[in-house]
């Protein structure tokens, strides 16, 4: 079976060395056309990936894994409103736990280049079926199309080989032997040591409900690639992103000789969840979450001896204190605060305004017209439905709408709605769950409103004393409830040094004065590092040394040689 | 202040380059003179570090940090049986925490160069004063005045810059900034981007009472140089050691332009302890611990928020299956297993011997007869006082007396003593709590007394059906009480790949068919990692990777560049 696999390491050597040196220079790097009409597939593959999507619909979907018992699923699209149809094997967790631990002796064994040359062949084929899973990220999660390609499709791939990368240079940091040698008293005692790479274990990776690839190809791949199987447990309403996934690692770990029960998937339902149980198994070895804050805090004190990789969620803030253009600034916190409904873990949340207002250009603006430019930004965002359906996309969970609604009152009672959230028609599916933002605006007295994630569209404006309690508001905001990103505006570098300290040690990362195309909370694999693990939005860094260094130990082995 | 500690960087780099190089190749290496007359400081040194230590006896301990609310220490000479007289101060524990935290700030943003150049030269100084720490080490660990010198002392502090050295590697991979482009849509999107290690925060270091400084100095080496602060909590028999590095850490600190507070040393009493409240504290970002496998399992499950580094005990196993010569085996087991009364995480304490005795030469030696060959060379061991005194040392805790007692009372009713305890008259110091080893021969079911850690010079020979079955026995024990070094003595190639494998899953690091001058359990620094963290023995290793990449997190900014 190694052959197989060493056949695919030089097939992707190549790549997976570039991946390393873009992880090390941090400089822009991808493995893959990030539009859908450059993927080598051709214009082909993208019918062939929906159509394979729409054949699955309505059908059992076929995954041949041990333990099953019995047949579950009941998603339903976003955009149709209607279920998918779709059954998947529910599985006896102690059955995937026996196999997962069966599969793993001959792969903890194989050498990591065999597991990087199969774990690179994955990447390989999701990215084959890169169409097929868009359609089912869209609608399982919401996504719009582009979004489900290159954010949840080639960008979360990217991630996924970072890890990798990261998982090479750590494994290749170790040798595979040594002699040594020293003196003891009046003899030389000459020792051969042998290190071998020994896996952790049995890994679990809960996937969400609305960005489930981005988050478990790096950690699914990061603990295959060191020697561990991995369960996946996605999100009751978003399995066949997963179940996809899953169904390709099982293929290729086939393919190249080694079981495929190093990969499984393990369902439940919303009625009869299953985590906790997962996550207190005996033979769980890594935990890798991705979900709620709080039920990620659980993880985090609970799964002990296991380890556990969590990225959660927080607030993440803006403070504007002078700027050239209040209008280009207004359009990109538009853009991003309604890009997929603001159902991203880096979705900017609070917007940290002085009392005095902001100096815009040689004069100031006062909190007011700053107000109307965002509420004019984001109305230009939803007013053309063709244009909001591409930004705004769809919201995957009803949830959304009841939490909207619950806001919408307290703004009313606490301060002032200067925008509300309405449905908006996708011109393309008019039946789709959408809402266009809810933009409040607060005094500071409001914490126990904005000093939490609110997932889905919505804003607060938080009218501070001065700029300098702006920062320290929203960095005193962070490091209570948690955040990832963070976005400042200042013309002062005094204020941005403040800002940079600040928010280092808040640990959200931050971007300055950014206007333009990109969306302000794009996150680029191999240069931007996604969550920093200093504040309560999560524990683990997309990707670090420390992402997989712990996810092998070290055994040795030495004996004397003449 | 910067400019002083990247002097030390310079003056340092070329050793901590060469640590660097030792830790990727693993092979032989030190920085310093392995016996006491080679020591820079010449014979000189040693009378003055002995002469220090006899100021202090009797004496306070001279410490300037904050937060001194008394004073406290009550230890006693396991040579002598007399008090130590020495009083410390007793801290504050809150004020322990602000002091570190307002010490932070500077040194958090110091290069990664200043801080690896302080820390160096921490080292140095260490060196320097190694003769008066080993005078400490042996009167309150009980260890020999060569161990004290040698294990405790320079080899302690090559596992301090191996951890240096793995610190610096890991910051290293982190690029300071980079700059990156992309398009999007018709522009092209430049950002500058910049890196910035961010320290957890505060670290608290617990070190044990038989080896406090070997754990020591690679924990509070990586957590000072990824730029978080330490406080120090020794256990209360054994706390000389500990305020002589803390003190000399802050002089190197201060002398550096930094802040002392940075490493500070916290006390408690057996009556009064003080650890759950430091591991509970708010304020605790790192936990490093080193002692009881019960405290060590509290520490891993309610650390949380803070990481968690710990290291243990279990039980070190021997399987004998076959062998060249049962003498020289013997010898070197019962070196060992008298080494320091076996008050080490690495002593062997259980022998597993197959029932149909084990292959010596071309003839088959019975189980008796390995019995005898061990308690003859234990005998040798212990015969003569000078060299008793040498090897065994002396007892730290009279607890482990009382535990000889018990075991003693046992081995009768389960199986029988083949080599009972006694105190031996130490030549130079008659009045050293003393006790030559317990040797007990049981059966498979006596694993009540065998399967976990009888801290002391107590060992168990373990009659097993056959050697797949002592194997086998061996490393289930391992797997269920934890366990470090294993020890195999076999001439076939297959028992031995076997027993690489099982040893391997089981996570003790393992030496095969050693005899001959060096201790079995003797631990190489940048060669033999210790501790894997696959068993209930601790879940750290010094020094690799894991012990070091996530005692910093890494925050970033980035802004638009023309």
């Amino acid at each position: 079976m190694t052959a197989a696999a060493l056949h695919l390491f030089d097939k992707h050597e190549a790549s997976l060395r570039a991946a390393g040196t873009a992880c090390r220079e941090r400089s822009y790097f991808t493995l893959f056309s990030e539009t859908p009409d450059r993927h080598r597939g051709g214009a082909s593959a993208a019918d062939a990936g929906a159509a394979a999507f729409r054949a699955q619909l309505g059908h059992r979907f076929e995954l041949d894994q041990p333990g099953t018992i019995g047949r579950l699923g009941d998603e339903v699209s976003p955009y149709t409103l209607e279920a998918l149809g779709i059954d998947y094997p529910r599985a006896d967790v102690d059955a995937l736990f026996t196999a997962a631990r069966l599969a793993m002796s001959p792969w903890a064994v194989a050498t990591p280049q065999a597991r990087l040359g199969v774990c690179m062949e994955i990447v390989d084929r999701l990215y084959d079926g890169v169409f097929e899973s868009a359609q089912a990220v869209m609608h399982t999660a919401g996504q719009s199309g582009p979004m489900s390609y290159a954010g949840s499709g080639t960008n979360a791939l990217d991630r996924g080989v970072e890890a990798l990368a990261y998982a090479h240079a750590a494994m290749t940091d170790v040798p595979r032997e040594a002699l040594w040698e020293r003196r003891f008293g009046s003899t030389t005692i000459r020792l051969r040591k042998r290190y071998q790479l020994v896996p952790r274990g049995v890994a679990v990776c809960f996937t969400c409900a609305t960005f489930p690839t981005w988050n478990a190809y790096p950690a699914m791949l990061a603990s295959l690639a060191t020697g561990n199987a991995v369960i996946v447990k996605p999100h009751p309403t978003a399995i066949l992103p997963m179940a996809l996934a899953v169904r390709t690692c099982r293929e290729v770990l086939a393919a190249a000789g080694f079981s495929p029960d190093l990969v499984t998937l393990c369902l439940d339902t919303v009625a009869e969840p299953v985590g906790k149980l997962l996550i207190k198994h005996p033979q769980t070895a890594i935990v890798d979450f991705t979900g709620s804050a709080r039920f990620g805090a659980w993880v985090e004190q609970n799964a002990h001896p296991a380890s556990s990789y969590t990225e959660t969620s927080g607030v993440n803030t803006v403070v504007l204190e002078s700027m050239d253009d209040l209008e280009s600034v207004a359009r990109s916190l538009a853009v991003t605060m309604n890009l997929f409904s603001a159902q991203m873990c880096t979705s900017p949340q609070n917007i940290y305004v002085p009392r005095g207002g902001v100096a815009v250009g040689g004069r100031r603006a006062s909190v007011d017209e700053v107000c109307d430019a965002l509420a004019t930004a984001f109305r230009a965002v939803v007013a053309e439905p063709k244009r909001a359906a591409s930004i705004l996309a769809a919201v995957q969970s009803p949830a959304t709408l009841d939490l909207l609604g619950r806001l919408r009152e307290s703004g009313v009672r606490r301060g002032a709605i200067l925008l509300d959230s309405a449905p908006y028609t996708h011109p393309d599916f008019p039946a789709a769950r959408t809402a266009t933002p809810l933009l409040l605006r607060v005094a500071p007295d409001a914490r126990d409103l904005y000093c939490e994630e609110r997932f889905g569209p919505i804003g607060f404006l938080i009218e501070t004393d001065d700029a300098a309690g702006a920062l320290e508001s929203a960095t005193a905001d962070v490091r209570a409830a948690g955040g990832i990103t963070a976005f400042v505006y200042s013309q002062r570098d005094e204020f941005l040094a403040a800002a940079e300290a600040a928010y280092a040690v808040a640990g959200a990362q931050l971007t300055c004065n950014l206007t333009g195309a990109m969306p302000l909370n794009f996150a680029a694999s191999y240069s931007d590092y996604h969550v920093t693990g200093l504040n309560p939005a999560g524990n683990a860094t997309l990707t670090d040394a420390s992402f997989v260094a712990a996810r092998f130990r070290i055994a040795q082995s030495r004996r004397p040689v003449a």
